[in-house]
C-alpha cells in the first residue's frame, strides 16, 4: 500500500456499499441527501452491476453510472469504483458455457446466485480483462473515483474448480512447480497406495475419490487454487493500472474465506481491505473480530486497511442471524479503527428489498431513517469525524501469533488423528487467551523476522517447514518467548512427517519432541498437575487431545494425573534455551484453562496481563507525535480507566475515562507519540 | 365437486387401495368375502397396474381387470378405478429416457421405486392421456365403477425436474406470466447480485448454485413446478371427462406434501381426497391429523370429502414406525368423519408379501384375519353402518385459520432471519392451541371473504400480498378478530419486502408495524410479561424469535422483559381499529405459553374455550334438519359428555354420553338441523 | 485351505504388510536388521505395487523386487507376495476411462486415492490377469515367497458400481439366476409399485430412486455385487495357480466389510486372512475384535488363519484415533492367536511418512526404535515364540451363533419397522453377552449342520430360509437349545414377508409367532417382568424395540409391562420341543438386560457360565496331544487362575497362573488332547 493514495486527510472514511441500480432514479437524490446526514463521504460502488453496463457482449451502457458518479460527486462523496467481475451477466455464461466452475462431483454451477465462473477459463478472462479496460479507461480521471475495488471477496463462495480447463490448468501448474514428474512423485510420496504418475497429463484434480485423496496433492490444490483465483485479480489491476492512478483494492476476509493465503494477497494491492461479519452463534463474536481484525493489519504489514464491510446489525446467511444491540454497532467500528482500520464501511447503504440479502441489515434499515438503526448510523458518522486524527497512525505490538494459511489447509485435511482438533479452533483459544489479558497482538508469518517481539504464540503450526523451524529456534535463543501448542511441526510443507518423527524439528527450542498423538474419546478428559512459578498447583482438564512426549531437556512444568498418557507423564514443558525460553503444551486446554499457564509465560516475556478488565479492550495507534488510546467496555458495568490527555469524543482534558456499559472512548494522550 | 357423484347413499364408503395383481387369482375370491366381512363397499383399483395393463407401447391387456371388476360388482364392492400414471412402465422409461426427472445436481431419476417420470415431458403427456382415454373408454359404463381416481399423491416423492424440457417449459411459463424480460427483472430484482436476464432464453431453473438462488425465482419456481404437475392432471381428467361421466379426484396429502397448492387443486377435481398419516415421532400426533382434515374439508369447500388412505396401524417410511394401539385406528377414522370425511380408506386392503412397503400395515394384515387389526377393521365397518346418517352433512366454524401455501414455500427458503421458524412449526402450534381449547376452525386463504368467522388467526403469513392485508383490514373493522403471528407481512407475492418495512401492510389492522426482528440463540428465551384482561400477569417464555416493534395506535398487552428487545418494549400487542380487532404476537410462543392470550382473544372474538376437556374432541356435522356429535377421547380416564339425544353407536336415547378412555361416541341430537 | 500350505513349522508367523518402496534404498537394510531384532519372520510385499513394476502398459520393472525378495531370503524373511491390483496405476485409468467404478450419482471414481476400478470393467480384467500371470510367472519359484496375496480388502473402499458394465454384467447375472423374466417379476414382486418387466434389458441398477428402490433388487444386488468382485479374485488366483503351487489368499473384514459374503469366499481361498482394527468409540472395542476373529475361524471351516492385518496402536481413518495403551497390542494379538490366528501381522512394518494414512501407526513408529510402541513390537514377537507350539492346534466350541451376509444386506436396508434395529448391533449384543459369561462360540450359517452344539443363538436372523429354518427346527427336535432374538425370520431369500407372518417358520421351533411389530419412540422403554427359573423376578428394561406375540406352545417366562404391548403380554418365552428349547426374546434388551435369561438358557445347554471372570478372556486351542490355555486379563485388577501345565510364557510348571492387570498368560496344560 502506498500511503499516499488515501484520500482522506486526516479522517475515517465513512460509508458502504451503494447499489443504486436497485432503485428509481428518485431515491437516489435521498439517499445523498441521507448520507450527507449520516457523515458518510465514501461509498463502493458498481460491486455486482456487470449486467446493467455491458448489457451484451461489448456493447456498454455507461450512462447510469456516469450520471451516479456526478451525482455523489456534485455531494462531496468520494468513491471506490468496483470491477463486478464476481458476477458476470446471464448472457456470458449463455455464450460461454464452459465459463462455469464445476464442483467435485462434476455438478457445473448454476446461474441465478453469484460467483460461479471458473477462474481458469480463458473466456472469463478474456472478459474481465476487457471490461477492467473499458471502466477504469473511462473513469481514470473522474473527480470522485478515489479507488478501485476489484472484483468481490474472492474465493467465496466457491474457490475450488473442477472443470475441464481448472485441470488443464493445474498440470501447468504442477509442471512449473515440479519441472519433472519425479518431482510430483516425490513429493506427493506416490509410492503411497501406487499413485506414481509418469506424466504430468495423467494427473486429475483431487476430485471425488473412493478413499480420501493424496493429502499432498490436496495441498497443493489449495495453493494451485489460490494462486488461480490471484492471478485473476492481477489480470484485472493491471488493466486498470494502465489507464488509472487511483489505489486498488479488494475486499478479503481474513479468518473467514479459506481459500485466500493473504500474506501473498496483500503484497499484491495497494490498499489492504477486509470485511467481516460477527459469527451469531458465539456470544463473543467481538473477539473473533479484534482477531480478524488484528490479521488483517498485520498482512498489511502494519499499515492502515479499509474496512470494506461489516454490519449494521444482523445479517442473513447464518441460521439464526442474530440483530446487534444499541451501541454493539459502534463498539464493532471502534474495535476495527483501534486495531488499524482508517475507513469504516458497510454493506450496505440501502437495505434491498428483493433478492437474497433482503434480510441484510443496512444503514438505512427497511423501517427507514427514524428507525434505531439509522439514527445510530449517524452518531457514528459523527464521533468519527470526532476521532478522525487517529488516521494513517499505526498500530505497535509486542506479541505476535503465528498464522500460516498453507498451515490451515494441511491440518483440517481428512484423516488426521482427531477430526476434533482444528486449526481455526486452536487459533481463536489463544488469541482469546491473550485478549481477555488485554495484550495485543500481531500476527506473524513463521519465516518472518520476530526479533521485534517479547513473545511468539504458535496456537496451530501442524505444517513448519524446517528452514521455519530454525527461524523459531533462533528465536528463542535470542531471548524470545515462543509458546508452541499441540500437534505442531508435524509434518513439512509437503504434509510429509518430518524425518526424525513429531515435532522434531522444534526439538531444540522447545526441548522436547513427540512419541505419540494420544485423542482422547468424545467425552473423554485428562487431568494435568500444573505447577505454576508461584508454588501453586492447578488442576487443569484437557479434551480432545493428548501427547505421549520424549524430553530433550526441557523442564515439566505440567504433568498427566490421568487420561491415557502414562501417569505423571509430561504435559506442559518450559525449556531454556540461550537467552529465551521454549514453551510445549501438549494438550487442547480452553482458554480458562490456559490462564495459569500463560501467568507463567507473561513473566518469562516480561508482559503484564489485565485479567482484572477482561472484557474491556484498551488498544493504542500512535502517530510519530501521538498516542490515541481506545476504550472499549463489552462488559454490562462502568468502568474507570486512569488515562491523562484529552477526550477526543468530548473533547475534554481527562485525569481518567469513566465508560459505561457497553460504552468507549477515545483518549488522546500526553505521551509524546512514539514509544 | 358436484354432490350428486357421491356414490353411495347415506352411507360412508368403507375401504382401501386394493392390489389384487399382488396375488394369485385365488386369494381374490377370499378377498371379496372378507370384504363382505368386513363392511367393505368400496375400493381404490389399478393405481399402479400401468406395466400389468398397457405391457409394452399400445398393446394392452385388460382381460385381469375386467375379471376383477366384475367379481366386485357381483359381491357389491364399488370402485375408485385409477389411472396409473404415477408410476410408468419400465419399457416406457426404456424407450424415452429423456421421460426422467433429473435432480438440482443433474442426476436423472433411476427406474426400480416411483414417481420418477418428468411431468414436463411431451412422451409422457402422450402416454398419459392415451393411457387416461383407453382405461375410461373401457370401463366408462362399468356398473362396479363410480370413481375415477388419477395418478397418486401428486407432488412427492419427487416434485421439481431439473431436466431440459422443464427448463423450457419453466421459459414459456415465465414468458406467459410476466410478457416481457423487464417483468422477470423487475420481479425477481435482478439487479441484486447482477442478475440481469435481456432473454427469456438465458433463464435456468434454480438448479446447484454456488450461493443462494434467487428467492423470487425459486417462489415462482415452486409456482410453476406446481402448475405442470397440476396440468398433468388436467389432461388426465379431460380424457377421462370426454367418455365418462363419473366424479373423478386425485388424491391429496395436505398439510404432508410441499408442492402443491390445494386451494388450486380443489378446483379442479369433482370429489377432494386425501391422505393422512400420523407423525411418529410425535405423541400427539393425532392432532395434526386433525389440522390435515380440517384443511381437507376447507380447501373442499366445506364439502364432504373421501379420506382416501390412512393406516390401520404403522407405516414403514418414518425411522422409528409406531403402532397404532389398539382402538387408535377407530378414533383416528371418526375424527377424519367427524371433520366431514364420508369415505374411510385405507392403504391397503392385504398388506403386500414384496416390495418396499411390506412392512406398511394394511386392512389384512401379514398375521391374518385371527389379528386384532383385522378384528378392529371389521368392528370399525360395523360402526360406520351405525352413523352412516350422517353422510353428506357439513361442518360450520366461526374460526378461521389462515393458510398459503405460496407463503410457506417463500417462507421456508433459505436466507431468512432463523432458519428455526417455520410455517409448518408456526401453523401447528397455533391450530393445536385452538384443538386444545375445544374449538374447531376452518382454514382460509387471506383473499376469502372472512366476515362469517368470528375469529380470524394468522400463525404464518410471512408472505403476504397488499390486497391481502386490506381484506383483513376490512374484516378488523367490519368487527372481526385477527391473531397475527410474528414476522407476518414481510414479503409481497415476488418475495419483496414491503416498501415500508416489515409487517407495514398490516399497519392498520394492528396498529403495529415491525422495525427489526431479533432472533434468538439457540438456547437463548425471553421473557414476556403479559397483563392478562382479568388482571393476572403471566411470564410467558419466548424461544427462537422476538421482534422489535414500533406502535401505530396498539395498546401493548405483553411486554418484553428480558432478551434483545428493549426493556419493557412491546411484545404482544392489541389494537382497536372500527368495530374489531386486531392483536398482535411478536415473539415465537409455544402452545402452553399461548394459553392466557388466548383467553383473552375469544373474549373479544365471544368465543368460549373448553381446557377442561383437554384432549377430547367434541365435533358436530349438521344436516338440515339434524345434528350430529363426535365425541372421540384421546385421554386415559372416562369421561362424561351431557349431550341430549340419540347415541348412535348403541341406537339408544341420552341425556349424556360417557366415553370410556380411549373410546368415542356420536349422538345424533335433538337439536333441529342448522344453527 | 490345505494345511500342509502353512509355510512355518510350529511356530506363528510374525510381520506385517511391507512397503519399501516408500523408502530409499538404505533404509531396506535397516529394515531387514531391525525385522530380525523384532522376530519378524513374515511380510506381505507389493500390495500397492503395480505403478512401480508395470511402469507402463505391458512394460515391467521386477528390478526393485528381485532385490528386495533376495534380501528378505538372504535374511530368513518369508514373502506374502501380492497382486496390487487393489490400486491400477494412473496411466490405467487414463487409457481406460470406462474402467472407473461410478456411484449412484452417477459421479466416476477420481484418481489420486485407492480402490477405484470397476469389477466389471473388461480392460480391468484383462489388466490384472496378465499381471498376475506375469508376477506368478516370475516368482513361481522364489525361495522366499511362501503365500500369495491377491489384491487387499475387497469390497472397501468402493464395492457397488454403477457402470454402463457393471449394469451389462448385472443383467447376464439375473438371467443367468432367474433364465427368464418372469421368474425376476416374481422374484421381486414387481407388481409393487408397477415395476413389472418385460426384458432383461430395462433392469436398471438400483441407482438414485426417487423413493425406496425394491429391496429385493437391492438385495440381488447386494448378491451380485458380491460375485463380481470375487469373480475378481477368481480370476487372479486361477492366474495365479497356473505358475505357482505356494497357498493364495486374500485379506477379508470380518464383520467390518459389508459387500462380502465371508461363507462364499472362504471356499475359494487356500488361507483365510484377515483384517482388523479397534473402532475407537467402542472402549470395549476388543469384545469386537473378538467376534471377529470367532468369525475368521468360522469362515475358514475351523482352521487356522492368518491375522493379516492389524494396528501396533491408532488408526488414522476414524474419527478420533486411539492409541493402544502399553499392553493393549498384545493382549490383541494373543485374543487373534487364541481364537485361531497361526500368523500375527500389522498393518505395517515402517509407519509412511507421506500419504493418507502418515497417521496409521505401525511397527517402527515415526518416532523410531526407541519407541514403547517398537518395544512391544520386539517383545510380542519373542512371546510369540515361546508358545510358536500351539501353530495347528484347534478351537473348539459347543455353542454357535448364527451369523448370514444375506440379513445383514437385507435387515439393513431402508424402510424397517424401526431403523435403530441393526444387524450388527444385535450380533453384538448377543456375543458380547457370550463373552461375558466366558462361553466361547463359533459362527455358523443357518443351514450348517449344527447338531455339535449344545446352544445355537440367532441374534438377527431377519432374512430366514424356509429349509433354514426347518435345519433349527430338527436342531432343537434333536435336543438343542436355540436363542431367537426380536425381528427373526421375518422374510424368505427374496425379501418377501413369509406366507403366514412375521417369524412363521419357526412357530414349531419357538411355539410363537409375530402378529405385529411394535418399535418404541427414541426415548420409550418398555419393561418386561422375567420369571427366572430360580423364582426370581426380574424387571428388564427394553428400547427400541416390543413385539405383539401369538403363543402356539410356548411357555411364557417374560411378559410385558408396559409399552405398546399389551398388559401381561408375552414377551419371552420358552418352547419345549422333541429333546430341546426354542426361546425368543422379542423385544431389544441390552448386553445386561439378558443376563438373567441366558443363565436359564445355559441351563437348558447344560452349560456354565463364569460372570466373576467377565473381562477375562480364558480360551484353549487344542492339538491331538495337547491343550493350550490362554487367558487375557482386560481387568485393572490381578486375577488368579487356577491351572495346572506349564506356563508357556516362563517355561515352568503351574498349578495355577496370576495374570497381572492388563496382562495374559499362556498354559499348556496337562490335558492329554483332544476332549
Amino acid at each position: 500500500m502506498s500511503q499516499q493514495f488515501w484520500p482522506f486527510s486526516k479522517s475515517i472514511a465513512y460509508g458502504g456499499d451503494y447499489n443504486p441500480e436497485q432503485w428509481p432514479r428518485e431515491v437516489w437524490d435521498e439517499d445523498v441527501k441521507l448520507m450527507r446526514e449520516a457523515g458518510v463521504n465514501f461509498v463502493s460502488v458498481g460491486i455486482f452491476s456487470w449486467a446493467m453496463i455491458e448489457i451484451s457482449e461489448n456493447e456498454y451502457d455507461f450512462s447510469w453510472l456516469d450520471e451516479l458518479l456526478d451525482l455523489l460527486h456534485a455531494h462531496e462523496i468520494k468513491v471506490d469504483l468496483a470491477t463486478p467481475t464476481a458476477s458476470p451477466p446471464a448472457w456470458f455464461f449463455a455464450a460461454y458455457p464452459h465459463a462455469r466452475a464445476i464442483n467435485a462431483d462434476g455438478v457445473p454451477m448454476g446461474f441465478g446466485s453469484r460467483g460461479m465462473a471458473s477462474h481458469s477459463s480463458p473466456e472469463y478472462h478474456e472478459a474481465i480483462v476487457r471490461y477492467a479496460n473499458k471502466i477504469s479507461r473511462r473513469y481514470a480521471d473522474h473527480p470522485a473515483v478515489v479507488m478501485w475495488h476489484v472484483h468481490n471477496e474472492y474465493g467465496v463462495p466457491v474457490g475450488e474448480d473442477f472443470s475441464e480447463q481448472s485441470v488443464q490448468a493445474w498440470r501447468r501448474w504442477l509442471q512449473e512447480k515440479y519441472t519433472d514428474i519425479a518431482g510430483v512423485n516425490e513429493a506427493w510420496g506416490t509410492a503411497f497406495w501406487g499413485q506414481r504418475y509418469t506424466t504430468f497429463d495423467h494427473i486429475p484434480a483431487p476430485a471425488r475419490t473412493p478413499s480420501a485423496a493424496n493429502p499432498a496433492m490436496q495441498l497443493d490444490w489449495a495453493r494451485f487454487t489460490d494462486d488461480q483465483i490471484r492471478a485473476c485479480f492481477i489480470r484485472e489491476r493491471d488493466a486498470i493500472r494502465a489507464h488509472a492512478s487511483q489505489p486498488i483494492t479488494t475486499n478479503f476476509m481474513a479468518h473467514q474465506a479459506w481459500n485466500t493465503d493473504l500474506w501473498k494477497w496483500a503484497k499484491e494491492v495497494d490498499i489492504v481491505s477486509d470485511d467481516h461479519y460477527l459469527w451469531s452463534p458465539d456470544p463473543d463474536a467481538h473477539i473473533g473480530l479484534a482477531l480478524a481484525a488484528d490479521l488483517t493489519r498485520s498482512v498489511a504489514g502494519g499499515k492502515p486497511w479499509v474496512l470494506m464491510e461489516h454490519s449494521t446489525s444482523a445479517v442473513n446467511w447464518q441460521g439464526r442471524n442474530i440483530a446487534k444491540r444499541p451501541g454493539e454497532m459502534h463498539r464493532n467500528a471502534l474495535t476495527h479503527v483501534a486495531r488499524g482500520a482508517d475507513a469504516v464501511m458497510f454493506f450496505q447503504w440501502r437495505a434491498s428489498r428483493r433478492g437474497a440479502e433482503k434480510f441484510h441489515s443496512a444503514m438505512v434499515p427497511h423501517a427507514g431513517t427514524n428507525s434505531r438503526i439509522f439514527q445510530e448510523v449517524k452518531s457514528l458518522g459523527q464521533n468519527l469525524q470526532y476521532y478522525g486524527a487517529v488516521q494513517g497512525s499505526l498500530v505497535r505490538n509486542n506479541v505476535a501469533i503465528l498464522y500460516d494459511w498453507e498451515s490451515l489447509w494441511a491440518q483440517d485435511l481428512e484423516w488426521r488423528p482427531s477430526d476434533a482438533l482444528g486449526f481455526r479452533e486452536q487459533m481463536r483459544t489463544y488469541y482469546e487467551r491473550l485478549w481477555r489479558d488485554g495484550i495485543s497482538v500481531d500476527f506473524a508469518h513463521p519465516s518472518h523476522d520476530l526479533s521485534s517481539y517479547e513473545l511468539v504464540v504458535a496456537p496451530a503450526s501442524y505444517l513448519l517447514r524446517s528452514e521455519d523451524a530454525e527461524n523459531l529456534t533462533r528465536y528463542v535463543e535470542n531471548g524470545g518467548t515462543l509458546v508452541v501448542a499441540c500437534f505442531a511441526a508435524a509434518v513439512d510443507e509437503y504434509d510429509a512427517v518430518h524425518p526424525d518423527g513429531f515435532g522434531a524439528p522444534l526439538k531444540t527450542a522447545l526441548g522436547v519432541s513427540v512419541e505419540e498423538y494420544l485423542p482422547l474419546r468424545e467425552s473423554e478428559t485428562s487431568t494435568i498437575n500444573y505447577q505454576a512459578s508461584s508454588g501453586q498447583h492447578h488442576a487443569l482438564t484437557a479434551t480432545i487431545w493428548t501427547e505421549d512426549l520424549t524430553l530433550f531437556g526441557a523442564k515439566v512444568v505440567g504433568q498427566y494425573e490421568d487420561g491415557p498418557a502414562a501417569e505423571s507423564a509430561p504435559a506442559i514443558t518450559r525449556n531454556a534455551l540461550g537467552a529465551g525460553h521454549g514453551w510445549y503444551i501438549s494438550a487442547n486446554l480452553s482458554v480458562t484453562e490456559l490462564a495459569p499457564v500463560f501467568s507463567d509465560i507473561y513473566a518469562d516475556a516480561n508482559l503484564s496481563a489485565h485479567r482484572e478488565l477482561d472484557g474491556v479492550e484498551i488498544l493504542r495507534r500512535h502517530h510519530q507525535d501521538a498516542e490515541y488510546v481506545f476504550v472499549i467496555n463489552h462488559l454490562n458495568e462502568v468502568v474507570e480507566i486512569p488515562l491523562v490527555g484529552r477526550n477526543m469524543l468530548t473533547n475534554e482534558p481527562a485525569d481518567s475515562v469513566t465508560v459505561d456499559a457497553g460504552g468507549y472512548a477515545v483518549v488522546q494522550t500526553s505521551q509524546n507519540g512514539e514509544r
